[in-house]
């Protein structure tokens, strides 16, 4: 049934843009990396600074956050928004941000290069139909217990509403034991990319929620073909104001970079030593 | 940490309106049966008419209908609020829908008397919070790998956002068994009663996936203490354009409406005999 | 594939013999009753005295205790069979008791009425298929994530060698929640009676791991069609030294036995007021 | 808790030796490969003719077959490990086979280097305390649904009843999705090196279920840092008599080894190019 749709009609891997010299689905991996939350202009000036050593081709940050209880922060919002768009313009990086509803895509859609679908909204059709009609590429992450089958029919509601850019990400599933957070299911990676033509990306911080296990499940991605990584981090990990606990420190960041290079070789695939050499 | 929320701050059960006459969280069970999707107006006469027999006291239809894939028969749409705003008026029966986004609201209370919230949208909180500021009551499923944690919480994005009518319904949960489609956790509706004031129904109807399992879950709801049922059925389970293996015949419908009278009278509740008998 | 099998070959229900007056399949629901471990004789007769006041059928308690760590109390081993064998004696009463390898077998049958195996072991096929040449009934736990064909079958291994008096028994399989235990899967009970010939009873202590929520269970996994319940007690609960949390008073337990009367007449069935009554 | 344990007592890696030359938790790497059954002579000669190419350190191949069904083969038995016996011999290759119960140790242990326990039997606890005897090393396979604390107090059942050499493998655990048997839980192999001493070992065949997703999931499993595979391949596995669809052919299993040289180099870890050089 899935070789009906648009995302597997393709004879060739897609190539999502992210920006004039980023894409995502070649030989390049892109790895996007920053704060759950958008906290201050000064956190993320302090990231985004720290992070070009490393470098990371894109910057993550949270602006509207989905979050279990109503009582809980929420996030910065617009004022979140604009501290993206400043540090974007400033060290011309693109961001990456979530999207969780219909009214907001506009205005995120100003502020950002990309927009992201969290695992809860997976399956909110009526939003995943609205971005099908938007102009930026999608990040749709994949639901806590959805099939692999549901998660590239999510894709297609993007896709048949006419929004070719889709990378897909894999973030950790749920299951019955409470050591990690979920349990990334990297052979979901091999798997959407038999079943599709999507770039495919994966989310070691979410998946585990512990530190301690993400720069070596970070290699597994790059070796299992992952296409880029998307990964947690803050200046002050101890003080983020959620997801504390599987944030990396900016300098172990880079260092998770640099270490993923080798692995990198080992599967035909490349990490630029620099964004200059990205850009060249 | 959910002993602050609104959900568990009453004394005494929440009391949800359906109508003058019909409340979910007191002795009477409330039972809501009808097709999974508003197929036509005389399939929605035929299930109106037939149903008074048993008496169920609101019926069931979606026209807005999320579905895995984009390809797939969406529901009628406007016609089929239409559709249940006519039989609503001429059988004086409330109706319960779906509304999946907050842009379809305004129509869909126009012409419900309860919306719905989807196990895929348990966590689409911009929906939950503007469903907060409606004047109608909200029947809020849990999602498939929703704890029953973040499924309270999720109900108390709408009672903080000013609505207390929500009632609860628990429709089965991801399992690794493939026999039923869910595994129905009816330890949840007592676990769910302890924690929250808000009344819980069941869905047997979508838990397993089977017709020939939902008399006797229905029965063990009952025992179990659900303050309501939700069943699918139709005039032609097997012509049903959805869900066709899990859908009641209407005469099966109304057998199973009387042979729950003795299971509710052991646990101390009531199904009304006829719908009189309701509203005296 | 399921139908080829002795346990769906039988028209009619299998009636599994506890003793010369208790049948498991029958009218009559069996109630067993007691302990998780069998910790003294004054324990188990103070179980054995006050639960018959209830009446239930037979008494559990554990004397070999399959334990997660190799450091934790592992029962009291065949003191504990010379305990169960005094109080059966002295009571009059079938007692049920786990057998956790093949060299065990001989002892626990000369000691006990019916012989459990427990979830752990479910696929411990030589277990199995040397209990299938015992001459006592069989009670099999389905594995916490065994599915329903892997329950049948084996059941299956047990038939296969020659012991036709298999009782199953659903006692919760694992789930993402944590709030309870396990999750109870009554659908399963349906689904199993549908498939098989045997009985199949349920343990909503070990499903719920919480003592609250075991009433209410016991009641639905009776309207549900169970053939009759397996359900923790304990003269002191908070002394247990297994399992406190989900031990029930011994009164709550002749309180709950009673509370289920009027739901066994709803469905049909029965549960002996006295065991006087059960014998005539 | 688990601090306490024995498993994870050592300041050190634990080494568990497989032959003189051989062991788990070194440098170099363990493969361990072979078809699920022995089936004759003549398919055991191919595979260790053929694998010396690659070359693997071990062969695996089951005698005694724990089987969902008793209708299903269960293996050759005794026939099968006496092929065993003659192939290591001839071949000069240690061999790993399954033990189904406490009956069958002294026998495999005659004819195999290793002994497996499978994931059905991971909590047999009388079998693991039987193996804390034995003079051989331990493969344990971690249960379907087993935590990861469950795995590792099931290891120090082994252990402490005497036998430190203990190999855990990861090789997939139950979830919703059917797409692939199992899940592959890389992240258990990152926190089990951490909560433990033990060598850990992965097993892509049973996780996935579908050769075409196990090169990926091997390279993945090197990368994460696992010290050692087991992986499932046949001369024809068309043929083969059991889990035919996840078989690698012997030359791809060839291909395989040598594809991981560049990512076991890349995390630090070598894979021998020969037997000799193994043995140097």
């Amino acid at each position: 049934m899935l070789n009906a749709t648009l995302a597997t009609q393709s004879d060739r891997q897609t190539l999502v843009h992210l920006s004039d010299y980023i894409a995502f689905g070649g030989e390049e991996l892109v790895i996007i990396a920053g704060p759950c939350t958008v906290e201050s202009r000064s956190q993320m000036e302090t990231v985004a600074t720290q992070l070009q050593r490393a470098p990371v081709q894109a910057l993550r940050g949270g602006a509207f956050k989905p979050r279990t209880s109503p009582y809980s922060f929420q996030g910065l919002g617009v004022e979140g928004l604009e501290i993206l768009s400043q540090v974007r313009s400033r060290h011309q990086i693109p961001v990456v941000t979530e999207v969780m509803s219909i009214t907001q895509i506009e205005l995120v859609a100003a502020h950002a290069d990309m927009l992201q679908v969290g695992s809860r909204n997976m399956q909110n059709f009526d939003l995943l139909k609205a971005l099908g009609e938007v102009d930026k590429p999608i990040l749709l992450k994949r639901g806590l217990a959805a099939t692999l089958e549901e998660f590239v029919m999510a894709a297609e509601y993007i896709l048949s509403h006419g929004n070719s850019q889709v990378v897909l990400c894999e973030r950790g599933i749920r299951s019955f034991d409470t050591y990690t957070r979920n349990v990334l299911d990297l052979g979901a990676v091999v798997a959407l990319k038999q079943m599709t033509s999507l770039p495919v990306i994966v989310d070691p911080s979410h998946a585990t929620g512990k530190r301690e296990l993400i720069p070596a499940l970070a290699k597994a991605a790059v070796a299992v073909g992952a296409d880029g990584l998307i990964i947690e981090c803050h200046p002050e990990p101890e003080k983020s104001v959620s997801d504390a606990r599987q944030a990396l420190s900016l300098d172990d960041m880079v260092q998770l970079v640099h270490s993923l290079h080798p692995i990198a070789a080992a599967v035909g695939r490349k990490i630029p030593a620099s964004l200059t050499a990205v850009s060249a």
